[in-house]
């Protein structure tokens, strides 16, 4: 069980036909036959497949509940035109590695489970990792339930056409407690290892940290008016204020020693021939120091004349130490390396669980888009790793 | 008849329950219910409903095909979250004056008609006037056909789906060869039948020209990437340049004279944590001078370092002098004024018809939005107007 071959069996589930990127958003079709798949393949390989009250898989091989367990796994969702790896690499790599540990006769001490984590992109309603931060209480269910998406649906209706309970949704604290370790794959989305810094030339890196990070909404307010008609000192023109943010958040970040992106806007009413009324501006800002990251968007309020929403935000996060010091020393004194992305390992690891994070090389450190890419090798090297992990942490 | 009511009987038609603007764009549902509330309306006043090769509705009394008509009307479809008087104004105004015309057993001597000019605003598929430009010549039926709306679909598309046959789309010799005359009444765009300057305090007014004005595209390529992952200096963010595009088009603008609007901008794919692949912005520019608008598009070239798509472009059209100057006499010496704002009549006036405007005043000014407005006593005054000149041209 090759894991690009697990990566080609979903290939076609969630893609544009036009974009070559995956759509995957959190309870919609595309989502329900990624979980199917995951349920199918987890039951082909002999692992029992529970979910929390979140929606999260869990693939168990062993009794969950006789002692706490070893995880992996990541997620299956996707940003809008994301790549092939961004999370399902994790998860593929995590039944590659299941089957690999079952062929060798490998008898687990403790519970082996795998994972999918709903709605880590946080593409359909705004917030980043909503399955793992409802498990673990960092988000109350009333919060996320009322997430809206771009539609206007909220997160409690989704769930319902997706034929589940909203009501069931909360806090997960057994399913919680079954966790003993979580460690979780993904494709590294930058180029330390593929780059020609420290670290280059290795397939293979454990995740040390992740930076702060948070995502504001800026709500810039108009007046709709007829384009041709209106003279520029009538105007109110909320577009202008967007040229502010966007211009300002890179100004901005590139003082603080931050990255910050103005990544999606919408536009109202979005007509060719019409001043718009309102625009709403998303910001994503994040950095290695959370002082520098907190202060980047007080300085943007004030240069706006404009109060951001919170959407996210999540502070500096380590991973446990001496865990990744271990499986760094495991598996020949690859890199350990911080990144910039958020993960569910993170959320986990911010709620006191003991996590670990491995990363398999990026050629070209392009991630959310539809060129991510890595290489069948560095693929199967990652499995290599994750299997000498779990036989590690689980033997 | 009074005017507000045929307005009233259309109110619910295309109209947004959140904005309470109005989505009337060419071909969809709500334009197939406003073009049968046309022809209801024509033939309860006992007049003859025909269509051109384009789709546009002609409603006439008297025989279109005896002599050159004198022909009035308007459009019904909308921009985006549109008022409710931009177009249907000047077509409920007409029936109003039918009916009085009517009622106090006026005969016309030579065949007096009713427009419903298809796609004015040009919402749909990005080209304002697409129906008196393909009746007139000014653009092939090949070119409209193959306009793509939103979701990529043609209008040739379109046409189908509404039933309609896209090889009979075509300059209609016939279909203009009866217009002898065409007077278009429409609210005001601007303030200068409410403001403080000339003409102020008059309901009416009557149209003398129409500023140059344009619509153009600007493909921003970047490239897709991870919003926390990629470093600033490595970043190809198309985001950047649509800021160049919104600040420079407002600053050239306000050195020549003009006004300039970003009003439309679609970002892909416009996630919160990636940076964007390409931005496509749209750039409508109109001024008094034609010169000051044909430069302000290679300035912004220039500075952005890309090549805009022209959409559209309209020179300075000028109504018909002595025609303009008969009717403000006839009406009482009411002002005489220019617009920014495109219209049917003007493209009818670039083909070398004879045609005027009619304008009825709004108190704000506000137009291609919900809050745009007429009082009830001046849109009766636009029909006692419009009354008068039918009965002089007709009578």
């Amino acid at each position: 069980m090759g894991v690009t071959g697990l990566l080609e069996e979903i290939a076609a589930i969630g893609r544009d036909g036009a974009t070559g990127g995956y759509r995957r958003y959190a309870w919609t079709r595309a989502d329900a036959d990624l979980r199917a798949w995951f349920a199918g393949t987890a039951a082909g390989l002999g692992l029992d497949v529970v979910e929390d009250r979140v929606g999260n898989q869990w693939a168990w091989w062993g009794e969950p509940d006789a002692h706490p367990g070893v995880v992996t796994g990541s997620h299956l969702d996707s940003v809008p035109d994301g790549g092939a790896y961004d999370g399902p690499l994790g998860v593929a790599s995590s039944f590659a590695a299941v089957a690999r540990l079952r062929a060798e006769g490998f008898a687990p001490a403790v519970p082996l489970g795998v994972a999918n984590f709903v709605d880590e992109e946080g593409a359909r309603f705004g917030v980043a990792c909503s399955g793992s931060r409802v498990l673990s209480g960092a988000m109350s269910a009333e919060h996320a339930l009322g997430l809206r998406d771009g539609d206007g649906t909220t997160m409690a209706e989704a769930l319902a056409a997706a034929g589940r309970d909203p009501a069931h949704v909360g806090r997960d604290d057994e399913a919680l407690a079954r966790i003993g370790t979580f460690v979780e794959l993904h494709v590294e989305q930058g180029r330390l290892l593929a780059g020609p810094d420290e670290g280059a030339g290795r397939p293979v890196a454990v995740g040390s940290s992740i930076w702060p990070h948070g995502r504001w909404r800026f709500e810039l307010a108009g007046e709709a008016n007829h384009a041709g008609t209106t003279r520029l000192d009538d105007r109110r023109d909320p577009m202008l204020a967007l040229a502010a943010l966007i211009t300002g958040a890179r100004s901005t970040a590139a003082d603080l020693g931050c990255v910050a992106t103005v990544g999606k806007v919408v536009v109202r009413p979005n007509g060719v021939n019409a001043i718009p009324s309102s625009v709403t501006g998303w910001l994503d800002a994040r950095g290695p120091d959370e002082d520098a990251v907190r202060r980047l968007v007080p300085l943007l309020e004030e240069r706006l004349g404009v109060a951001a929403t919170t959407e996210s935000f999540t502070p500096d996060t380590r991973f446990d130490e001496p865990l990744a010091a271990d499986l760094a020393a495991l598996l020949g004194d690859v890199p350990v390396i911080g990144t910039g992305a958020g993960h569910d390992a993170g959320v986990l690891a911010t709620r006191g669980l003991r996590t670990a994070m491995l990363f398999v090389r990026n050629p070209t450190g392009v991630s959310h888009s539809p060129a991510e890419h890595a290489d069948e090798a560095d693929c199967e090297a990652g499995v290599d790793a994750l299997v000498r992990v779990l036989r590690h942490l689980a033997g």
